[in-house]
């Protein structure tokens, strides 16, 4: 008797512990899960100040022309948003969480905008909506490709930030679209820059340059964030330092737009390798990045115009186009592992996409007219 | 023996489970009770930006008084917080946790913010401190009464982010108290903007923009946050194409207080039901919101400020007064469940308590004096 | 058999209950460390937020300095973390977590920014850099002493916000280095600010004021969080309070450097308290210290430069020096069980090694050169 009330209570002891602790430790994993997709939404934040405030206010360097750049920040985030979570959302699509969905489309917000600065000032307000609605399709088409390798033919590249299938494919995409998009008059129009836009200009920068680590670890597991965001920045310190340097030494002074730019080509180059690379190597990275990125708007950018016979209004293909590749391939000596065919399988068939896209992409916003007053907030804006 | 031996393993191990299970228990739920706080503070946080760098730069497209727009929001904000947190700790009021009861003096300055905006410019700096003193018993009694239903007289509304007491609530006791504060002639002195002071207001607009999903979802579960803070983000996407969209269609060319200010009616409205709607909802109820500021901005403004003789420098009435008081009938379509009778009250005694504590603080305010030389710095600033 | 059985069933449930919990909580326990650590890395950008945006554009109001002010925020910034970052990884020193190293990294950044201040405008940007270099070891020494009492000298000081040993240490290096770096004629030119240059200083204020609270509470315990960050914020709305009324009193009129500086005064002043004094505490310290600040701006600045022989460009002593002092000696009053005699030798220690280390940073610095054109872009910058 004693026995079994003791085997009783022993089981009894037994199954209450399991199950008191099932019960239990439900609640601490569901509000672990839920936990982290908030601190996934404190990123997708940091990353919306970089779209609007970041992006948005580095394009009002042009001094006359702020407004407008603001403006068609505010309207191609808001048209491309919305339009990559319907496409999405369509059943062919992996589903996924609710805010690396968002994140997904915030990335695609930055490609458009990287994109949207190599014909900013040149087209009108509602031919920004129609690039976005055309670019973001053209985007996630690549995304499936390259990143998600949907049709097993790149295999698995090392791109978690977007060195190649954001930054990259925006440029490219941005400046063969300029191609369609860029008058003899227009190359011979100046564009203007004052201190008051250039101090703008430099707001946006280092809004940019502040939460570079969230965009880059948006949708890395928590428990390797710390040392990967470190890697982000001490690649931004090192493009900042090498940017002055070679600002300096190519120029004789310091050109506010270098700083403003190339400054962050190390974010740009070390999307590909954050998650992989030592600190010393984020360092080196960065540094080269800076370098090229200002060797680029410094030396290369008039030289590339007049080749291919664009506008090139921010340069994107200096802090964009040259480091995005940069990074992608450095991945190829930073990363155990990687993947070499993969790799330049992806860049090489990013770089097709966006080509082919651009080039589409423009010729077809030029059908709705490209016009002779540009840089200029007064031609659309009231006084 | 060994029976026995085998039994008391058995029952210390149980045991031990058990407490092993529960101390290590308390540690992980103590830990993400404290992890959920900090998450709410982060949003706080978030919220701080908007009333400070948000409300105080959107406030400095008035060209000549932006350093008085910019102390007046560091003094409105410096005065309401600590005067809403002492109110609250009076015994009579539901003791909270520390952060919620700092989000809800948040919200309450923001809604001050809101009221201050239809007024600045034409009273001196001391006068806002007056303002922000008088304004907060009268929101704190509107919350009573309207949000925590004190006196069983409403019934439960939806309004979690604020739609009618904060937005509708603070336009319209700014606009009751301008009707003692706009003077013949201040009602003739036109309200100058220029391109640095709009750039300024734009990045104010996006700073607003950037945060409002946390302003919404401050005080919601973790768990809801993800789909929640989308749709805020929705809504604002649909407010700003549309805000553009109308700004061109009515007055031929895109306005730039239009874009500052109307794109953000998307997240004005969408206060009352982010929590409830689809996100096809939230981009429907964002679109009209935007029309509709829009609408008032280009079209009703001009009309009300002669129909009323009073002078509405922000035009709160547009952004927060008409897309507030939407956003929370729109609740009535949107909201399963809704208890329609408790949200039409809840509207109702929200303008009837701004319109006679807007009307009664105007005329305090009034007592001190209505200056003749308005919107300028100078008269209160040092060179 | 059926005995052995059940004795068999119930160890089963009993080892598998603790191995089974013994798993499922390392999980959750791991998990919970991994976001702890990541809700610091939200603080750590807040912190950098506060590094380039508040600091960067709080010295952009000198008028035609504003490119080389934000220039010389991005390469200080650069030039310290991975420095800091680099010596710290040295075996002497205390091994510590990613983010909490990068932390500590950026309260070193942020003292180097305030030491910075003082000179602003009188060295070239390459200096910027030397300065950078020599600033970080003096800093390490400092924190070495203090803060970690490595010599076992000091004993227990209350800072945890660093009034102390990040304020007032950079405000003294800062002028201590200024000793060095201020000529004749460079004391006799003014310094020019105009209201772009003001508002854009007030965004960096604003910055600065809004996420403060995470600069104090960047590495507490998160289940203190909640109470620390809202004495902050009372703090600060103490000092913005007190400050107008202060500047009104002194001068008159409203002075736009009394605002964007002294504002902050109250965050400096209760980084030595905020874990530890009460709300009206906080409010009091902070309205103290906001009224110390201006009449360091409107009285004393003029006669300590003319005392010193030096120009102190950003009034460092007055934002820093004299707030964060104040705000080590509030602890002797506020902190219950302090060491007074470890709080005053921490003091002192901070006062003589920053005087020494500044000095010395100072003439090494002024070998390299001091420019006759001051406080203008041109000298270093391209149009």
């Amino acid at each position: 008797m004693k026995n079994n009330l003791m085997r009783f209570a022993l089981l009894i002891l037994g199954v209450f512990g399991i199950v008191f602790n099932g019960f239990a430790l439900a609640s601490p994993n569901e509000q672990i899960a839920s936990i982290l997709e908030v601190q996934q939404y404190n990123r997708a934040i940091h990353i919306m100040a970089m779209l609007l405030i970041g992006f948005g206010f580095l394009m009002v360097f042009v001094k006359k022309y702020g407004r407008s750049a603001i403006t068609a920040t505010f309207l191609l985030v808001s048209i491309s948003l919305p339009l990559y979570l319907a496409v999405k959302s369509a059943g062919i699509f992996e589903s996924r969480g609710e805010i690396e969905q968002f994140i997904l489309a915030e990335f695609g917000a930055a490609s458009l905008l990287i994109a949207a600065g190599a014909v900013l000032g040149r087209i009108k307000m509602y031919q920004y909506l129609i690039m976005g609605m055309l670019f973001i399709p053209f985007y996630i088409l690549n995304e499936l490709i390259v990143v998600e390798d949907h049709f097993h033919f790149i295999g698995t590249i090392a791109d978690t930030g977007g060195s190649i299938v954001i930054h990259a494919f925006g440029a490219i995409f941005g400046i063969s679209a300029a191609v369609f998009l860029s008058t003899l008059k227009q190359r011979e129009t100046p564009i203007e820059a004052d201190a008051t836009s250039d101090r703008y200009s430099l707001l946006g920068s280092m809004v940019l340059w502040v939460f570079w680590p969230s965009f880059c670890s948006a949708l890395v597991p928590a428990e390797t964030i710390p040392f990967v965001v470190v890697n982000v920045f001490i690649a931004l310190s090192g493009s900042t330092i090498a940017t002055y340097i070679a600002s300096v030494s190519i120029r004789g002074k310091i050109n506010a737009a270098d700083i403003a730019n190339a400054a962050l080509a190390g974010g740009v180059a070390i999307g590909a390798t954050f998650d992989h690379a030592t600190h010393l190597e984020a360092m080196i990275i960065g540094a080269i990045a800076g370098v090229l990125s200002t060797v680029g708007f410094a030396i290369f950018q008039e030289k590339q115009e007049k080749f291919h016979k664009i506008v090139d209004t921010c340069g994107v293909s200096n802090l964009h186009g040259i480091p995005g590749i940069f990074g992608g391939l450095a991945a190829i000596v930073v990363v155990d592992g990687l993947d070499v065919s993969a790799q330049l399988k992806g860049i090489a068939v990013t770089i097709i996409i966006a080509v082919v896209a651009g080039l589409f992409t423009g010729k077809m916003i030029s059908l709705f007219g490209k016009p002779d007053e540009i840089y200029d907030d007064e031609t659309e804006f009231e006084d």
